[in-house]
Order: structure tokens, then sequence, then C-alpha cells
């Protein structure tokens, strides 16, 4: 109930920071409402065909698809608006990886599958959207090269796991793993927070 | 009957264009038969995909794919033929659009689901071949910038349910939905019908 | 049995070769071990969705995808340890190449397919790796351009078949095919084998 609500306030975010990208590319309302859609639904879309976990989110519930369609395209309309409000959109983010990430690991528990599998599935779920909208938007993946982003997905579905492991309620693990999972994700932002990155000069090394 | 040849000529047509966007990468016959294959049945793929409609049709009927491969390697021999057919095809591509967005709809109105869903199987079967093949191009995606393409196909998949809604027989309705959808295909390339887009500038946004 | 231990050695080889390229974009860990994990398990992985032959391999056995991950995160600080075995991993890559290959065509004999169909799904499973790390990195795929290498793959996976049904045994056509498959790859990166290809200049053409 609390992730159905978070949920749909993570779509409609993610959607409009889609719509934005799209903006930036000059694409007409079709492109609009794909990346939009492909950035918030996007992640549950990928998990659910890795994992053979049919039928989709938006196929069962086609009006997830339509927020985030309506999302996309009042954006193009509220764009100047949006924009002025980036604290709040870094929040609804940062909140939004936390809910995608804790919905991707239970799909994960819920058919039984390894551990380690299950972090993978909330990661998948929480950072796959923003690598499409970058992949179609013909940019560098801004999760391989920004402050902590993928890490913070992985460390709350080990907490999240790991909480419920030790025998504490669904609620209480998951109202524990957004507030701490929120909370480093703003650091990560605050302070710069980033993973050591590979940096590899010139010479075509094997190909 | 009437759609199967429809759609064995318009797989052919596209897989012939896909080869196109290929040789202007100077990619070898594996790369001219990859983009001619991705074009022509990239759409009914992901859609199939998408809904977990297994198994796909290409998979069920090889002899699809081996047209799409052959399409794609004779284009390489006859391209400067072609280019000057540039008017047949745009004609065979504006039939391609409204044959694969009436089978993508027909899929889903066989799996009973929503008929927004069902729409939005008709439009991924229609545009998403296209979309691939600018993918593996790295070009813009054509789809999102040009002339109403993807609209056409929303529209033809919404006339396609609501005339079969009003109890007209389904070949009645398939020939309509062709009609009209050819013509406003058509319509849209003779008189420049764009969707509006979205324009945003410099600025960073939100990333 | 043998082609298990091949199997684990031809995804780490292919993991280092995509934790090279994710180098050469400056990726953070995170990226390296996407890049890696879908260089080497990316062709399995796209084959499974196609044919919808589910679970995943690296969801039933996910100590392939640690080792894949192990494999990228190493090649941070082996990277010039490997460039300088330049050699080595050109064999490797060899050997992987048909490695995969068998097993793809394995699982496409497995599930009772068309014999094209089982060639595309161990072309898949060999070269779709590849293609992902370079849509991932944004290069241009290297298998469209390169000496032959898809060629390499449709050409053992035909090989495999055709000893099968001659009523060879698995063991001696998984020999044989590994045998003649590198061999054929080492020769065509010796003498520079490649496919034509396929050259369109400037004009727009049909788009």
């Amino acid at each position: 109930m609390l992730l159905s609500v978070l949920y749909i306030i993570g779509i409609t975010a993610e959607a409009m920071t889609g719509a934005l990208s799209a903006g930036r590319r000059n694409m007409d309302w079709f492109g609009v409402m794909l990346v939009a859609s492909a950035t918030a639904i996007g992640g549950g879309t990928v998990r659910d065909i890795l994992l053979g976990h049919y039928p989709l989110g938006w196929v069962k519930h086609p009006e997830f698809l339509a927020i985030t369609c309506l999302a996309g395209v009042l954006t193009t309309g509220l764009a100047k608006w949006i924009i002025k409000l980036k604290g709040v959109f870094i929040r609804l983010d940062a909140l939004g990886l936390v809910v995608f990430t804790i919905i991707g690991t239970n799909v994960g528990l819920s058919m039984g599958l390894h551990p380690f599998i299950c972090v993978v599935s909330g990661l998948v779920t929480g950072v796959f959207g923003g690598l499409l909208r970058d992949l179609i938007c013909r940019q560098t993946p801004l999760v391989l090269h920004q402050e902590l982003y993928a890490s913070i997905s992985v460390v709350a579905a080990c907490l999240y796991l790991a909480l419920l492991e030790y025998g504490i309620s669904t609620l209480v693990t998951t109202v524990i793993t957004l507030i701490v999972g929120y909370a480093l994700r703003m650091a990560a932002v605050r302070f710069k927070w980033r993973l050591p990155s590979f940096h590899l000069e010139g010479e075509e090394a094997l190909h």
C-alpha cells in the first residue's frame, strides 16, 4: 500500500526526467512519451523479461503506462517550472530509486530466487530505466559516471534482505530500507561520493 | 490470408530499407542481414517478448527470417535500382506500417488484453523495427522526428478496435483500416504533417 | 563437462574484454561489471529471451554472473598485463566463440526447433555479447566490420548439426567442431578474411 503510493509518485517523477532528456534531443510527442515510459517503467520491464515474470506490470495495469505517457506530455508544457524544482526532483529520484529497488527485490523473493539474484532484480529495477533513457537519447549512461547510484540500489537490496532474514516485519523492513537508502543517496549527491572509475588510454587493446 | 500476403510484402520491403541503412554504415553482409531482419521482424519480436507471446513468429516460421536475410543480401546488389524506386518504397512502407499494426493489435486481442494494451501492441509491432534499425546504425530514430508515423499506427489500431466493437466483420474492418491508415500516412508524407516537438535548451536540467 | 570447463574459461575471457571496453569509456566499477557481464553472458541471455527458454542460465546458476562481475573488477587492476597478453586473448576469444555457438545450438536442439533456428540460436549466443558491449560503449559493432566472426559461428553450428545428423557421437562432434571452428577463426584473423561489405554513399536514400 505504502509502496503502491510511492511507486506512482516514483514513475511520475522518472517519466518527467525522461521527457526532459527527450526535449534536449528535440523529439516529438511520441518520442517524449516513449522516453518517459522507458525511463519510468523500463527497469521493471527489463527485470520481468530477464526473470520470465509475466505478465509485465504495465500490461496487467495499463494505467501505469497511461500515467507515464501523460506525465511525459505534461512535461513539455511545464519544463521551465520543473527545471526550477530541480531540488525536489533529486529527492523524488532518490526515493524512486529505493522504491523501485525494494519492489524488484520483492519480485525475486516471490519467485524463490537466490538472494544474489534478488539483489540483481532490485538493481535492474532501480537503474535500468535511466540506462534505457540514456541509450535511446544517445548519451553516455549517467549511472556509469555519476555519484553513487547503482551502489545505493545494491546496498538497499542487501539491507532489505538482511532485515527480513533477521525476522523483522515487512513493513518495518520497508520503512528502514527507504530511510537508509534515501539518506545514503542524498549524502552521495551532497558529498559527491563516487565509485572508483577505470581509465584506459588510446591503444586499441584487444580489438 | 490477405494479411499474410501483405505481411510478406511488408517484411521484404522493410528488410530492404534496413539493408540500405546498413550500407550507409559500411557494414558487411552479416551486418546487412542483421539490420534487415531487425527492421523487418524486430517490431513483432519486441511485441512478443513484452507480451510473453511465445514462440516468436520467426521461430515458428523460420521462412520469414530466411526471407528477410535474403532480401537484405539482394539489396546489396540492387541498391541503385531500389533507390530509384523511392516512391514505390514509401508506399510499401506505408502499407507495411498498417499491416504490422493490424497484426500486432490482433495478437493483443487474441491474448484478451485491455484495449489500450492492444493499441500499444499494434504500435510496437508497427514502429519498433525502424527504431531498432536506427539504434543499431546509431542514427537518431527517424520515427521520433519525421512526419506522422507512430501516430498513424495508433489511429489505425484504434479504428480497427472500434470497427470490431461495432460488430463489423474482421475482413471489412481490416480492409477499411488498411485504406484509411495508408491514406493518412501518404497524406502525412505529402503535406509534411508532424507532431509538435519538444525543444529544450542547453542547461543540464535535472542531471 | 568439457563444455562446462570451456564455458567458464570463455565467459572469464569475454568479461575481461568487456571490462577493457568499459575502461576506454572511463566507466566506474558498476559500469565495468555491467559491460563485462553483458559481453560474457549477454549472448546467452538474448538467445534465451528470444526462444522463451526460462530460467536464464545466470538466474539458475548465479555463480556465472558472480564470475563475470569479479573478472571485470580484477581487469581494472590487471589491465596492463592483460593487454600484453593480447595473443592469448585472441585465442581465448576464438575458443569462446565456438564454445558459445555449440552451447546455443544445443539449446535449440533441446527445444526441438528447426535446424535453421538452431543455427541462429548458436549464432546469437556466439556474437550478441560482443554486440551488446559495443552498443553500451557506443562503438560501431566490431562484429559487423572485422575479420570473419559471425560467419565462423554459422559454419561451426552447421558443422555441428551435420555431424550429429550423420550419427556421430556428441563428444566427437563437439571436439571436431571446436577444432575446426577455432582453426577457421584463427586463420581468419591471420589472413584477414572478411565478408564483402556494402558501401552506400551520401544521398538520403529512402528516408
